[in-house]
């Protein structure tokens, strides 16, 4: 079976952590052991890239450098862990790709579209196979992450915001049905895991059935 | 006087430093009082990127990494720093600006010229006025920056990427003679550092006369 590229994305306190680990289990149970990685980060280049980012005291930081940050840790995390996986057929699992970039550089800090799918196009050209998208109200997923303690640089922002990084990334599952799925998160968090889960279960019998 | 972005180009041990603090001197002579900075860097963003880039424990980052990384340092180091003192009327005197991004992600990785162009319309929309381009045989070059001690992760490249960046610089040197000044280098830096501020009197007369 080759290698497969899955991402999990959605707005603050949807739930990704506890999900993540969940699906990480299920593929295990299904004999699918995948690499489990992260966005901004995934590599130690894109970690420090990752911490330079989310660092409350650059709240300064203009809207082209964010994204190009995002995209130089994005384009290192491609050519250093996702494509050399999927190459030896191993299936990724990924918190966060190239849709937040659309929806938080986006949506949120209004960069057009236009030239983000351009950064896609060479600095990470993988596209993913499946995507998960956390949804909830911005109210409960504020309240939910609050309860973490301290907010990082983008976390401050305001609601208007992540009401726009929520509408960005509804709006994308809705122009790609194949590819995503659709997870309402206000529910207690073991019926978000199922349903992940499910999604997960059905995906991976399609794939074994298109073999 | 309104304001004017001059940058100062060059390969490895061309004498930047020492030409650096002889414009400021000359210019300041002029009685023009300049913002002296420097790529990549020039912020606290920048400069954090800039340790980055040139750790010699970043061996293993992809040219698209380090090409969105310099324009990340760039968009932060235009919006914080150069377009503010332009519009106050303040010359601004960089140490590199962005054809070293044409000279080294271009020519030396092979980064597609087009591509570095598109990220300038957007991320670095302002031009330089004059540009200085200390130029010398990559063998003097090295021997110099050699003497100073540890090479940082760029300055361990071999021979023919040097050569490929100084080929890119006399390349866009010759393409824009409106914009720069060739200095040879390979003179004793007296003679350097002369020849640089003879170019700036003669481009500060130019300014003034234009009034």
């Amino acid at each position: 079976m080759s290698g497969r590229l899955i991402t999990l994305e959605g707005g603050e306190g949807a739930g990704k952590s506890t999900v993540l680990a969940a699906l990480r289990a299920r593929l295990a149970a299904h004999g699918i052991e995948v690499v489990v990685t992260r966005e901004p980060g995934g590599t130690p280049f894109g970690e420090a890239a990752r911490a330079l980012v989310l660092d409350p005291a650059r709240g300064d930081l203009c809207a082209e450098s964010e994204l190009l940050l995002m995209f130089a840790a994005r384009a290192q995390h491609v050519h250093e862990v996702i494509r050399p996986a999927l190459a030896a057929g191993r299936w990724v699992l990924s918190d966060r790709y190239t849709d937040a970039s659309y929806a938080y550089q986006g949506g949120g800090r209004g960069q057009p579209f236009a030239r983000i799918a351009e950064l896609e196009t060479w600095a990470a050209p993988v596209r993913a196979d499946l995507t998960l998208l956390l949804d909830l109200p911005i109210a409960d997923g504020l309240a939910r992450a609050g309860a973490r303690g301290q907010a990082d640089r983008i976390e401050r922002e305001a609601t208007d915001f992540f009401e726009r990084v929520r509408e960005t990334y509804r709006a994308r599952a809705a122009t790609e049905p194949e590819r995503f799925r659709v997870i309402d998160s206000s529910h207690p968090v073991e019926v978000v895991r199922e349903a992940a889960c499910a999604a997960i279960d059905a995906y991976v019998a399609r794939v074994r059935e298109a073999r």
